[in-house]
């Protein structure tokens, strides 16, 4: 087959893009994402359209946030557009008259990385993203793993503190509320608003309140040596550090690949996420290590690793 | 291929047993298990000569305790018998002239559920065995989920509590911690030290004193109503069945299944993990449930599966 | 003296009532509490003077939320009211021509518990308030323990749980985010969303969707046998006994007081926490227990205790 | 009055002294401690007996861990001598023919530093003993609160962490847990096993393995710049300004006095400390702070504090 699209379904853009058998995009398109369920599946006809014009296209591939079923067809449930047991997959079809395989966006950033980005060289990986929340994928084998249901690798909502921080799904204490963009946000906040003789580069950064501290900020002060921002960081690191230690004694992979947004400032977070992932894993003198490597293709992982699965049908 | 054996090495006790393809056992042996690494290895091939006696054997298959490496031939590291870097493999197959396959005893134990007990019908299971402590075993695909360099599926050690209790592996805070057989105990224990008058009939089982409750003790007290016994129970699910549906998250199998000593008790243990893992499984609404199903081997599980395993080559 | 005014400002209401030197309340007047500092001190004013008409009043006390410093004047820090460094006692002063005393609300409950409820016989005593929140107040030796600042007693924000639960002062984990009524109602929306089975009288007391369910359909629905309200209160009494161990560990009184709200529902909630309180005492049976008393006062206790305190003057 | 004996009955040693009024101690005695109750009210005795000859003695305050009855007479229990509703006073008094004071190890200490040590110009002074375990002692007022029965001030004992590590109390998750000088070597031990690498300082001043590391090589360590020294004292105060941030929320001292072998290393532990309590003290820019002092009596506070309880009758 040659080339495939990849449609990622963000919360403000939908992408999409024509994707070649060696992960390069040839062309892109984006628009902003409509409000309404059936708005969605329009706007995504749009841009399939749109961008495979004058390009022999094969097949679609589609990232979206939520439970995608077994069958790659139907979004079971998604946070943060109203889709309840959508048919996706059928009504995307119809309007394109293409093949359209619906894959889960971690699971589709995972599998681009796998791919074409940090994977290579590695069978079994297990990548987190760590955006606004945190998500993941894993390949076992070559293949992505799916699990019975399609819905397995929803890293981001296994409790890590009992009793602990509410969280969007209803449960407390899920991983995201602790390693994700928001949680590094919240760190700085609480911090600085303690000990504000401790952040003063970073509230200089903005507006001079707590309240107001952006994810930005935060790296930019760390990066000038702002002890609230550095220690912001190493709790993120902590906590993600300490969760990649618990896949390992699960999954037992050769590498972990970190992407998303918090990912982007490289060693910054990536050494503090790779001692604490030491520190935490049992046994660790007595097995071999996996690496933890930073995700390569950053904000293009989900729609490249979507057009590559719809490649592979 | 015909019969194989099957080694369960336990921590008093060495167990062999020649196997058919239909998971029958047809003799055993038993022996105790001596206290140096050689003396285990001389052991293995006693009960392997014993056993196979009169019978065509073509393979061993020997359950572990530890970290078994991806080759299946060495137990890197082994917490209760000296064992760092054994080469068990190549040593028994010196002493008993058959191919031989090692492998950790938890996973040797889920794939003797998989293939001949609670399993049937599924091709994505992952089991827990709550003995005195917490093991796992992953089936994916109808496939051993061994991991990268073969040390998958160590439930007992993630965390669940941050700053949790102590475990023996170095780290606090893991799982079999608080749900184990040990732990049963160790809930029973001071809940009966606390408020003796809601533990009269588990202390009248017993020598009258907290600190001698034993687990027969509770089994049976919770039968006859004893409340400290059945909260006791009750706490123990609640952490089987969090824990669980933090699996489910990770793997998303179409069943589980509970084996290890304190699944023997059936439903006394099985309906409160069933219940704390629907009530701690995210998005439960929205999703198919995976069973959670109780183990039907027994203690016989390791054996048949190490046997089966050393079949399939 | 005589007669005094006691004030007790809540977020809907300002009560105040004329108390005499037995605690009997001889007259009351209550207005809605106004939405800017000025206009509660205003409403205080006209409260006072309402109140005292016909009577021979000595001495105002008031029971304000917050932290009142240790002049008792000056209101330091109120949450729902936007105080800061309000000069209450002297506002108040100046237009009702009486002298004020300013106390924290929770102190003022406590006081008047102490005087004339539940503290009868007893000279150490602490008492918890589980309202919407969770306030307290200390009687060492018959005197209330205001600290060398004014803001002892505020039990609500000790943090129980490491990374816990977000609380509205900017901390984590902090006891009001686990046993207070808000908390309760939290316990229950969580049970039934996730086993709607268990809530099938809660559910029916209201609209049937657990996110409507309310802190008087918990009771009603615990009273009719609900399993899902009954754990409910139990887990709310599991948080505040546990608690009141650690109190008893730091101040050692001969009885604990629990009022507020939840507590008005007595034995319901009381004797859970009085076996949780048993259950984590340390060393329980090497000392002597303080008692777990009810609150005798009800809503009262605040604007008695605020009136006594300004008798004392 | 003018000349009284402290006494201070430790694990190991038993130390007698003569106290004048000012707290300077004129004469000592230590013997070992004898392993029987009864060897030791011959030891506490014998060493009264030794150390007033010579000087015009009017009464003795002994120091023992452990619960005191509120007559100060009755050791209800010690966790390490076998004391079970031991009659310390009246045995010791008929041997020494001297009014006898018996009191709180922690108590003592506590009394000694506000007389003697850091509590100078402060009324109402919150201590914490970092010492093995954790003790603490609180002055209201001037005076030293025993609470009702006399087992006030059981700071150790605290739940900090639900479900937290087992404690010698028979709890769970216990202060002194997660800040002493147990936790402190233990903090380091952990380290050093899983990142040698970063604490080739420290694992150099002893025989190079994490399992025997000690307390004083890693206050040797922290000064010459060993990150998993610096990392475990960090922690330590981690935990240990938290909790004083709890007893200033209940308490509101104007002063803490940190004292204890732990203490010894001034400011390496107690600007950690302090920083952690400025975090952790809920609402710290609406009040005043309680000051975090070291304290200055060393091992001999509670030896003076006893003396000078005796002496206050």
């Amino acid at each position: 087959m040659g080339l495939t699209i990849g449609v990622d379904i963000g919360g403000t853009k939908i992408a999409a893009g024509v994707v070649d058998e060696e992960g390069s995009i040839l062309e892109t398109s984006k628009v902003s994402t409509p409000p309404t369920p059936e708005g969605v599946v329009d706007a995504i006809a749009d841009a399939v359209r749109k961008v495979s014009t004058g390009h022999d296209v094969e097949a679609v591939g589609i990232g979206a946030a939520g439970y995608v079923d077994d069958k790659r067809a139907t979004v079971l449930f998604a946070p943060n557009i109203n889709w309840r047991h959508e048919a996706l997959k059928d009504k995307v079809e119809q309007r394109v008259g293409l093949p359209v395989v619906v894959e889960n966006d971690a699971n589709a950033a995972a599998w681009g990385e796998y791919r074409f980005g940090a994977g290579a060289g590695h069978d079994d990986v297990v990548c987190i993203t760590l955006g606004t929340g945190l998500g993941g994928g894993i390949i076992i084998g070559g293949k992505l793993h799916r699990g019975r249901f399609g819905v397995a690798a929803e890293f981001g909502h296994i409790r890590v503190v009992p009793d602990g921080l509410l969280c969007g799904c209803g449960s407390q204490g899920c991983w995201e509320q602790y390693a994700s963009g928001r949680a590094l946000v919240r760190y700085a906040k609480q911090r600085a608003a303690a000990t504000p003789e401790n952040a003063e580069i970073l509230l200089g950064l903005g507006d001079g309140t707590a309240e107001n501290i952006e994810g930005k900020h935060i790296s930019d002060a760390a990066r000038q040596g702002d002890p609230v921002a550095i220690d912001s960081f190493r709790e993120l690191a902590r906590w993600a550090g300490a969760g990649l230690a618990d896949l390992a004694s699960l999954f037992d992979p050769s590498a972990f690949i970190v992407g998303g947004g918090v990912s982007d400032e490289g060693d910054l977070v990536l050494e503090p996420i790779r001692k604490s992932f030491r520190r935490w894993l049992v046994g660790n003198q007595w097995r071999p290590h996996a690496q933890v490597l930073a995700a390569q293709l950053g904000g293009k992982a989900g729609l490249v690793g979507a057009a590559d699965l719809a490649r592979q049908g």
